[in-house]
């Protein structure tokens, strides 16, 4: 292996030092003179025709200086659904539809306003889930649709009927996922602003900038090219931020009607009931095997509740069904969902974006599997495995493929061979021997009981195309001094890409980390990107990066050669500085990388140093009929066990240890590749055992962090992260990405350690003690225990 | 002439509604939370060694979080001539020294803190002119220099000392030039931030943004890597803002010191008296000609006092020498210039450099040659007029050279043949006869006499190399939506040089003005440029924006020819269309310029579109020695014609009409040349007739604008400008640089107005009534009128 300078160095994040002293500026710290409050005022009703809006008591309170109700939409629909207004006109489709909005010179004002603010609605019939919105005869949510079905996604390959007759083992269970939240430490955030142009600028705590641009555009009705997007720091997106939501354009509809800047910044209740959320889904699977261990099909029907609006969200079963179809050479595939409207509240994209929920039910059955098969679950996953260099059925050209030395590597450093088996019996363990001791685990005699259980994941590592372009440009200068600017079109949410596509521009001009400067917060600067999704940032962006330096690299090694008079192809660029090759100095033939950047500029037709790149993957959109296609340039893999532990007179669950081993094709810094990894194990772990955002006819009753129970710092389990390295050729260094794929297989590994503690499936999430110790009740009555 | 859609249109300014609005964001509307208040404590003494300086009270006051002196420098001297220091540690040799600042929560703890620092000093003898610095014996206001002389300029062609003896006609005449103060309407104001890494970030109003990384890097003794400069809106420079001055190094030390942004904003007197101004300037000047009206030789002298500190300003003798040296065609020419220190106040760059100076005695010299060969003096001046595509004795490559039609220009529109003449004697005019009539001006009864004068320029139009790159860079980007993003190295201050660049790229690419975003305020992001000064930034920067727009629209009619199915170079770009030219739409073959980009970018290998530009014009750096050189790639020539009254009881003078005629290559936007070549007359007038800072023992005594009397709006008089069009061949669309030259001519002109009127000579600036009246009383009493 090359001997890097920077690459794979656990270098501090750029922004480290500015996020930790509270220096950083994040959204709720922009402000400019004059800007005022926005306020929206929710219908609180689940579906309602609006009968009239009464504003003139709001408009007469001192401060306020706009009131917009549904008759100041734009004459457009926004959204993916294309069935979004920012206002409700017509009629309310679920509580948190906004029926009215202000802008005020303060909170207090803005308050007042909306409390004076009169609706008249006319009730009417509201749909709770998906069921019932499929049902005949539901009342419709869109009056202009035929029915509540949004879409069917229907995908198959092999012959999946005819598979589950020629199989030996079949399993077969339903799943039941909650909503959840995306719970970000900083709330929605928007602040609009236009000039005298009538130009809109908005500061956004969006992931995805330019496909904002083209969504507030289609939200007001207004050219793309006089709407310019500027991210601050942000604080948590994990997907949040990856389409417009009516408050955006409010805020621009508030600015606009005030003559004034305006603000909207979300409270911490608005932000659990008023954002987005990882839908909920009813899942029907089986999954067969031959004999041998032979994985062999795989037949999955879900029923997806997007809510009351269609967003990015609504495309997750593009993802599930890769996890179905490609999770293990499989011959075999069958995956139908249905994504239904409803009166609840609109689901959005969330970090995996459906692949935590697939690999869930997925990766649940596989254990179910071995255990039919009499087989060890990690002998049955290593013989199933992906494999390098092989084209699944679904087309996705999987590369780099480090999916067995990750089962190996957990399986190995979680002791797996201490795991008790259903042919040990359930053994009990010393409620105080927690500890993790290389012995058989014995949970005969204790209430508490201890298991282990495995799970994997498969996961784009090489940009996903959804939309029609997946690319990304990226500028980089030189000044005089040898500052390297790097002007990247994606996108900093906090997942350290600013400093992993530093390390890559410097690693390639021979500079260290902290010359490289990266600018990528203003449409107006950067060139374009899809944004922040699909774990693509440091592949697609890394190799913009990557080419724009090395434009930049050639320039400078061909001017530094003629300096030295030496063959460029005979030079290297190091520590600042340009030699010759394995030269160690002793020729004294060297220059200053800055040097040689003045020299180029200060001369007869001289130049001042840039380079440009832009990357769009090999890759296609999948087919529209029969959804196969390589979606990724590059896919990621990953394996975690868990060693968790069971009360079984609570239900209660405790991890003791999880392992995680991920393949990232190289750490460009592993440092990140930890943190994203931990970072996901730490949602997996709240999607496993606590988090649930409780919607109940379409209100959610739990909008704080005291009742939506986000793991802490100190309720985190060890967590070892290990970073399996494959070097993917298409990637910049060899890297692929990572930023999903630590949450994925998470709830399934847990789930099935229960099963491995207490002999109980868990078939719904969150598994919390009060549903363990339901399952272990039920499956006690079942056996007469 | 090729039918232009946006080159030579009246476009408003881009920021025209902003500023007008007051929405401008200003150096002074510039805050970061906890920024701290920064002021400066002055010597007031003009040459004095500091014994002590004791800072323990003003360090105990509430609110102050940092006192510096010259003990906290950097052991690193900055500036142009090497000799200065942030603080003054052993010495001051100014009033205006700073000898200690302070950073404090407010300015009351600030200027309290100012007011508790003691220092000691010893007055030395002090050094307030040049003449008594080059006086054998005089005491050294730099120590380790050999003595007050900081250098001089001696350049020559032909054979002067000859050519006087060869001539027909000599004149000779001494001249005394004032200081002047830019006295632009925003003060001075720097802002200094350190981050955590002990980067530098710095607003300022600086027009030289990359050359101020360096100078402060120099002044901080810190890496030019680690500073950026970021400008805000500029409200005014002129010259200002091209070097670095103790002020904005302090404003770093005491952020540095503090921990804190410190910002240091000037008072209206600080911008009087601690600012740089133009240098005053001793000239002794001789001119002759053949008796057949030949233009023959000038031998000038010159004595410049440069004050405490060298600046750029101490080069403005390679300016002076132009005008001398190749105004007009003359065979043998003479330049002396000795710029030397004393204890006055440092001198720095301003409008014109050197032009304004060396016009206004080169052109009343030519006046009194013209009445002495007995010819009119535009008849003189058309005779000897510089003519295309001739290089001058000096080297200057003169390529368009409208100066012929702009002498017949004003001569004509300020109606010439009405102007009084020797011959004719001096006639009265009515008092009242203020309008301007076609008919001879009589004045011979009225104390208020008439008089027509004219003088010409020469000056750079095509950038002036005066570092050692005179280069600039640009990229353009076009967006999905046909948004169009010029990122210039280039800086506005206030010139409209943004404007000017949008009309460049939207001509380039068939677009509106307002489709184009210009970005220039921040070093971290623009590419390199030398900065706002000679005039340069229509030519070098309007060139680097053609390439990379050129580059841009290659590549947009490559992909629309493709589209099309024509060749490129059937094809035109004009309203956001491209079309098969000619075709006036008969074929029906057209697409948006957005949709073409948009095809661009969505497609398989498909790219988002963007251009790079870098001009550095084919100028050489003038010869060391014998200072001959063609330091622009173009020359701009001027006339200026006006009329005026004199008073002869007060000795007012009263401008009437000033009629400027300026070849200008292009006109990029009409409305901003006439506005350049009225801000020009603006301070040509004001240094003709009312401004002077009053520099006595080195003390400013009039740091006000009540006293510094700049003209008003209400005092100007009609100007009429005159565009003359030679579409130079090296300028963007043809466009050569205006931004200095309607100043030049304007005093000179008005000289010869009033010799005109009232038959005296004035040889000190300002023409004030006093001393015109003094000229008057002096010339009767020689007279015996």
């Amino acid at each position: 292996m090359t001997e890097y300078s920077v690459i794979g160095k656990r270098v501090p994040k750029l922004d480290a030092l500015d996020k930790a002293t509270g220096r950083a500026q994040y959204g709720h710290d922009v402000d400019m003179p004059g800007t005022l409050v926005g306020k929206i005022l929710y219908a609180n009703l689940p579906h309602a025709r609006i009968l009239n809006i009464d504003t003139t008591r709001a408009e007469k309170v001192r401060g306020v200086k706009a009131v917009i109700t549904g008759k100041h939409n734009p004459a457009h629909n926004f959204g993916y659904g294309g069935d979004n207004t920012p206002l409700k006109g017509d009629k309310v489709r679920c509580r948190r539809d906004e029926v009215a909005a202000v802008a005020a010179v303060d909170d207090d004002a803005a308050n007042e306003a909306l409390e004076l603010i009169r609706v008249e609605y006319e009730e009417l019939p509201a749909l709770f889930s998906a069921e019932a919105a499929l049902a005949d005869g539901a009342p419709l949510v869109h009056e202009d649709r035929a029915n509540n079905l949004f879409t069917r996604y229907d995908y198959s390959h092999g012959d999946a009927e005819r598979a589950f007759d020629d199989a030996d083992e079949i399993v077969e269970q339903e799943y039941r996922l909650p909503y959840v939240s995306h719970a970000a430490m900083e709330t929605s955030f928007a602040l609009a602003a236009f000039d005298l142009q009538n130009r809109l600028t908005m500061w956004s705590t969006t992931q995805i900038p330019f496909l904002l641009q083209r969504d507030l555009s289609e939200a007001l009705g207004m050219p793309g090219r006089d709407i310019r997007v500027i991210q601050p720091t942000i604080g948590g997106a994990f997907g949040r931020g990856l389409d417009v939501y009516p408050f955006e354009p409010i805020c621009a509809l508030l600015a606009k009607h005030s003559g004034k800047p305006v603000r909207i910044a979300f409270t911490r209740e608005e932000e659990f009931f008023a954002t987005a959320v990882r839908q909920p889904a009813h899942v029907k699977i089986r999954t067969a095997a031959k004999r041998d261990g032979t994985l062999w099909a795989r037949d999955a029907r879900l029923l997806l509740d997007a809510g009351a609006y269609i967003s990015w969200g609504a495309v997750t079963p593009l993802v599930m069904m890769e996890t179905v179809g490609s999770l293990y050479r499989l011959p075999h595939a069958k995956f139908v969902a249905d994504v239904a409207y409803s009166n609840n509240p609109p689901t959005g994209a969330m970090r995996g974006y459906g692949n935590p929920q697939s690999t869930f039910f997925v990766e649940t059955q596989m254990d179910m599997l071995a255990e039919k098969l009499g087989m060890d679950p990690v002998e049955f996953r290593l013989r199933n495995a992906n494999i390098p260099n092989e084209e699944t059925p679904q087309g996705l050209k999987i590369t780099t493929c480090g999916l067995r030395e990750c089962i190996t590597e957990v399986a190995e450093r979680i002791g797996w061979e201490r795991r008790a088996t259903t042919d040990d019996g359930r053994r009990a363990t010393d409620e105080r021997q927690t500890p993790i001791v290389k012995s058989k685990i014995e949970n005969r005699k204790s209430k508490i009981k201890r298991g282990i259980g495995i799970a994997c994941t498969l996961n784009v590592g090489g940009g996903a195309r959804i939309y029609r372009s997946d690319g990304c440009g990226a500028t980089v200068k030189v000044d005089d001094f040898g500052r390297v600017t790097l002007v990247s079109g994606s996108t900093e949410i906090g997942q350290g890409s600013e400093t992993a596509l530093a390390q890559i521009v410097a690693e390639v001009l021979g500079v260290r980390v902290d010359d490289v400067t990266v600018i990528n917060s203003d449409t107006s600067v950067k060139p374009w990107d899809v944004g922040t999704h699909a774990s693509r940032t440091t592949f697609i962006a890394g190799n913009a990066a990557w080419i724009a330096a090395s434009e930049v690299r050639q320039k400078i090694l061909d001017h530094a050669a003629k300096m030295l008079n030496v063959a460029p192809n005979h030079l290297e660029m190091r520590d600042r500085m340009i030699r010759v090759q394995g030269d160690g100095d002793a020729s004294g033939k060297r220059v200053a990388f800055d040097k040689v950047v003045r020299a180029m500029h200060y001369r007869e037709d001289g130049t001042v140093v840039s380079g440009s790149g832009w990357y769009d993957p090999p890759t296609k959109l999948v087919d529209k009929d029969t959804y196969k296609g390589n979606i990724s340039a590059a896919y990621g893999f990953g394996a975690q066990a868990a060693e968790v532990e069971v009360d079984v007179e609570t239900g209660q669950v405790r991890v003791l240890k999880l392992v995680a081993a991920h393949d990232v094709g190289r750490a460009i810094n592993p440092m990140y590749v930890e943190g994203q990894i931990e970072g996901g194990v730490q949602m997996g772990l709240g999607y496993a055992l606590t988090e649930e955002l409780q919607v109940r006819e379409g209100r959610v009753l739990n909008p704080s962090l005291l009742d939506y129970r986000v793991l802490t710092a100190l309720d985190m389990p060890h967590v070892e992260s290990v970073i399996v390295e494959t070097a993917d050729p298409a990637g910049p260094f060899g890297a692929k990405g990572v930023g999903e794929m630590g949450g994925n297989p998470t709830a399934a590994a847990i789930a099935n350690a229960i099963y491995n503690a207490v002999g109980v499936r868990m078939n719904q999430l969150p598994m919390t003690g009060e549903r363990v110790l339901k399952a272990i009740k039920e499956k006690r009555s079942e056996t007469g225990d």
